[in-house]
């Protein structure tokens, strides 16, 4: 419509001062894109709808199966059968990347390819309003945390292969009780070596020492790198990152972060920021659905090196979907700076108050929330009175007991589990050691919580804790 | 997207020449768009989706409403509180019209303006298309075809009293059964003139000579206007339409044609062509849903005088909703010259094809097909033997019986139904007769319909009318 | 899929017992419908628009155009050819009402019709937690309000000759400076009788002697009516609707209440409820748009006397468009009873700051806000100093100025344009008033405004408020 | 709404027969629903857009996101910040998987769960329809085909690990051109072994001495296994897949297909489904975008040993998108069983039309068609004449020209680049030899593809290829 022709002839139609004050508009979104292209910065204030789908359209429009007038004759792909795919993608359906590298550009679909590269620049911003600025590099992956971690392995497995060390094969994993991490190491054919927490107070936290000494028993030409964790269910807290960090640089061994939902807290990213700064990091891994608010299936890798992030980026084979990408490019337009600023500050806010409401339900039954002052995202109440036995069975029938009741967000670990995954036998599993000292609940204060729903939640919580006493 | 700063800043992020090959992808849109906006007419072949779904979010955006950055306080208007309703009107939510005339331009919503304007024309086209050259002007009412016909009606009246003609108050109306046409003249104040048709072998046609001794005998100088009629359900033929216009003329009378689903079919559209022609015609209605295949709400009026037809348009007190106008714009784009000409020949095609196999389901059960040769739309089926005696009653049953069988589109006539509308009692009701010679079934050969859905059709039927006989 | 066949066999794919806690959450949502259908009531809390679609889907199936197997042949109507319509009607094609009356249930269309019954009794709901209690019936019509008045005048009429009054034509009228409130009696057939109004202070209001004197001059056997106004642009009050119903009833004549934009005021409401209890009133009209942030298009008729009102549904010739009613359904379910509650305080509360900003950028310039308290939506300043002469073009000007600024919600009165609408010559047309006092400009404190939005506007009016004086 | 209470009180508000039909519709729908959880086949015809609406909205309340009133607090997942994204994943925003499965069910997301394992057996089933009949199991993997190799690449080497065969590291490789599949085995830490093609005729075919050959070399001991290729660019031919699954099977060595686009010729399906038969296979990946007409970015993973399958889904680490599962359902849906035989059949009928205006647009030049009668996807012409010396640019440039002649599916092969992938050199990239005859153009007759476009692209073609050779 925006040609000095169209508007001219739509004056036939319309005044033209009217026609002309629509142009204006018009070349206000246009700013609004020049602004993003040229600042390649989120937003200050989010995009309405309007201006979101028209740039997906635009961008549609220039990818080679939405070409007016194509002869698509002899093209194997972009044809979709159904309105309604076709719709949901907004017409974008040549996925992202090439074969030599998921983030690079495709010939045919310069619209999608834009769309990435845009999602790629305005990730590194958001990262940096959140604290970690220190990310020179960030890509997104249309992967979740568990195969992004393993690309990330595979990749620098590759490196050290090509700098003639074939033999490096331990990653040192200070344990955290989740299944997809450890599958992550595995799946890339490693042997995870795990550095079992110790408890400090309430609280598990890296055994330092207990690393340094697989470093030396195991030798630096056997291990591939450390991967260390931030974002936890209590009664872990986040690990010594900057720590780590120092080690790895010092006995230079690679250092991987899985940051999962870490971005939303302040404490995880100022920690992830620090360790970029002070030692070795070569890539830290974040969840899309889980900071920012987007349905399952992406992740973000970041790094203090650019090079080693696009790396990653190129040893994905083939091309994949769009849909994380897109996802989370409509999610951080409509958010704009402001609104994931709000959000963050949000959260924070809120966590006094969730911890306060969940020690009055831990209160009520004699209970107590443990103390786990590094970890601000997740927290646990003791269920020493209520499960009087340490029972697994107890354990699982409370917390299908609470999901019934449609409390879905908690977790009720017996601490008494044992597990074993891809053949390696954990003790206590969930609680991320051996025998923590007795069985509890976990939720967490993530962001996008509302103090209603806490309301809601604690007294479903405290009703059904009552009612699980009484039986 | 699409300007010389936004592609150059892009072409940092894409290769430039893949960037300039989306651009060149734009491009051919926009000169779609001056075509249309040119050459006022449908395009040749159909629009894509995307290509629409663009063109009316670049409308919105010309929509104050959707001003980046306005100020809207002061406004009564066009806030949209559910993202459902927004987008489901693409962003348009001024509606249409000003208070002064329902197709006026509005200073605040230039797209939804324009978009009212581009619609108008090429409805035009479209009627033009179909075989109504003779129309000069058309114009889309955001109401369904009874509402204009009162409208039309009531804008004779205005334009007769202006003229000083106070005492205008009958309309002439060769009858038709179907109750929101006679209740457009009652609803605009005026009285209805029932002139009973004539039978000519099976069919039912306009009694010229009736309708010439009314005029004599109710005196011109009462006679607001004839409203004569095309399509129809069998066995009444369409009326004499250019008999009716030549003496309209003659009598310098109003004349108003109810062509309501007759734009499908060719013998209308001809006929509504002569009369404009040879005779007096004020203004000529259509359905847009019976006719272009969007949902009911809207109509067309169109005629030899274009100023006529928009001081309709005047007439009508306010705005009003854009979703008839919107869905039909749309709708035009979807199917293009070569879309819209195809359904018209496919329906044609499928007529003889239609009336074969009724005449085949009639054989079966010792009924005959009615011969109703000026009505190509609709046909009928004798039921004499399979409803032995006129009970309305067995007509129905028969009719609930096939609609339970999901045959939704036939209709079982008694004839001998007695109905009272706005005090005019009308004898044999739904036959446009007071005595027909027997009951029968109609069914129409719709536009939009297939062979496969025919074949469905009487194969239902077939069943439905052996069993109903055998009961 | 919520049967037990379906969530049998889904259990040999899912967990048996997560497919139960599906099947309990589809409950909810029966459960949430049942209450609606049952109390006939909105929601308290509005719906997510999940469950919004959902119930639009299911009505959709029940319409015998989305039958599955159907044998639509025979049928011409709701086969829709583009899916950006189909979608965007949400398969729901059939329109409103029947030929008989807008209100009917179609048989064809089960999922329409009960959608369309469904909307009526929510707005009764809504119109009572408005204040509006003593409604005792309420239809959408999908028409805009000057159309609905029409409607009301021309039912009125048809009830009047019914009754053998066949002189009643003329329609009293407190002057409004609207354009289609006039017209919507001239298009009726009605002669507009306009009673000038009495400055009292700043403020114009209701001449009730110049009334009755009319009343007393024509005969009541002439008068078909009075239309009074509630919402207006200041610096008309609203009228003296109780007396004028009073005397409406002392003399037996009609009374319809143009309540446009007055259910967001609980002055307007109350008034309206008043009037309804101690005098005549046969029906009152409000705009969907302005009231309840849908796009434009439908109206709202309701009266302290069910029959009339359904009898106004009744004269509506042939069926009409459902998106009107489509998109108040939907933002009804949206908000709930607690989100328009909301709605309403949020405007009430704001109000205070509206004048006192105005009041404030009407004083840097040696202006003032008029004293008009019997209006409580629309609030004006004066421009004497501002516009020295009283020049139209002046006050044209500075209008173009504001909106080309973006601030598109203000009016700017001249008071001195001449106007002629149907042949009724209008001296000052837009203030209300042959020669209000001096020019003004106006704007209106509605629903869904906010804080930030009244920041900006004052903001802009006072930069171009000084740019203007200043050249 | 379809509950007897429900539509008991629906039947207050519209008559109970319309009612009761509307409940038969809904009944229909549910029935259409039992059959395919029952036979866990695609339905004959396919769904309409309404029903496969539903149909997701249905599931997605069986996800605890979107159950009403929960208490979502403590959750860390599925809250979409955006209207627009939620609206577009049909508010199915768990992804897919759990951390121990790819292919398991989430107990927070039934609904997402259920969609999942439908949309794994209709794939089985639309593999047996397309002529892979002897697949056991099928999985879609939500990442493209190199992925999906790398996968089960890694799963093969996990399992000959887990059985003691830790020195197997070769994967032997015919030669195919192509960056991704070569990438899938350096991405895995494995190390390809490139068995050159042998030339016959014009056509490139396996080395099976050569292949034979290698596996004497390197030991079975250090072979993982051998990755053959179907559908692939001519000239060269689809490999002997079968002599190869026999070879495998004798040594006892892994066998890996890539059927990237094969699963629209039945040339490629029989001959997977021989290997199947007769030989070893352990995997066998198509792309679901390529096959099955949906955007980019999923694979569908079968075999003749459902363990085997299963173990690679077990492989992936955590949860993913489910946009590649889920527009493959939808299509499914919507084209049935019929709807995908008749794309295949299409499909199979235009081969011999596109080679023959294919070999008349080459013989206009001077050129030919190359005769490859391994091959019913893709077809080659010479171009010795056209480009008369061996330019690597001449190649480039009749390419990009093409392109810009909105010619987007041809590939020019030079046969002289030379190009390193991950430190291994190739000789003549792109022509699957060090050193093909000459120079050609490619293009492939892939599903989806209609007569028109076939016209169009052979005409510029033939345009491109005059102007090309005058320059």
């Amino acid at each position: 419509m925006n040609t000095e022709t169209n508007l001219n002839l739509a004056g036939a139609f319309v005044d033209a001062a009217y026609i002309r004050q629509g142009g204006e508009s018009m070349r206000t979104r246009e700013k609004q894109l020049t602004s993003l292209l040229a600042q390649r910065k989120l937003p200050a204030q989010g995009w309405d709808d309007l201006s979101i789908q028209l740039l997906l359209m635009e961008l549609a429009q220039m990818d080679s199966n939405n070409f007016a007038h194509n002869a698509g004759a002899g093209e194997r792909e972009a044809r979709v059968a159904s309105a309604l795919v076709a719709n949901r993608c907004f017409h974008l359906a040549h996925g992202v990347g090439r074969s030599g590298d998921i983030c690079a550009v495709q010939p045919k679909a310069a619209g999608s390819s834009l769309m990435v590269q845009l999602t790629n620049v305005l990730v590194k911003d958001i990262l940096h309003l959140a604290g970690i600025q220190n990310a020179k590099c960030a890509i997104v992956l249309p992967v979740a945390t568990g195969m992004a971690l393993t690309l990330s392995l595979l990749t620098l497995q590759a490196k050290a292969r090509a700098a003639g060390h074939t033999s490096k094969r331990y990653v040192l994993w200070p344990r955290i009780d989740q299944k997809s991490c450890f599958k992550s190491m595995v799946t890339a054919g490693l042997e995870p070596v795990v550095i079992e927490n110790k408890l400090e107070g309430d609280e598990l936290r890296t055994d330092l020492e207990a690393l340094e000494a697989a470093i030396e028993r195991l030798g630096v030409e056997n291990i591939l790198c450390v991967m260390s964790t931030t974002s936890c269910f209590a009664p872990r807290g986040f690990d010594r990152v900057e720590d780590i960090a120092q080690l790895c640089l010092q006995h230079d061994i690679g250092h991987v972060i899985n940051n999962a939902y870490g971005v939303q807290s302040s404490k995880c990213t100022h920690l992830v920021n620090q360790a970029f700064r002070v030692g070795r990091v070569d890539a830290c891994i974040q969840s899309t659905d889980k900071n920012f608010l987007v349905p399952v299936g992406g992740s973000i890798i970041c790094g203090p090196n650019a090079a080693f992030v696009q790396e990653i980026g190129k040893m994905y084979p083939g091309r994949a979907s769009n849909a994380p990408l897109l996802d989370l490019f409509i999610t951080m337009l409509h958010l704009g700076r402001e609104g994931y600023k709000s959000l963050l500050d949000e959260r924070k806010a809120l966590v006094p108050y969730f911890k306060e409401q969940l020690s009055l339900a831990a209160d009520a039954c004699g209970e107590r929330l443990l103390h786990t002052p590094h970890n601000d995202i997740s927290f646990c109440i003791t269920l020493a009175n209520v499960i009087k036995e340490k029972q697994a069975d107890a354990a699982t029938f409370l917390g299908s007991m609470l999901f019934s009741r449609r409390v879905s967000g908690t977790r009720v670990v017996s601490t008494t589990d044992a597990k074993t995954i891809a053949g390696h036998a954990f003790q206590g599993f969930g609680a991320h050691a051996n025998a923590y000292t007795g069985p509890y609940l976990t939720a967490a204060c993530a962001i996008g919580m509302t103090k209603e729903e806490i309301d809601l939640f604690v007294q479903r919580l405290r009703k059904a804790l009552v009612e699980f006493a009484a039986q």
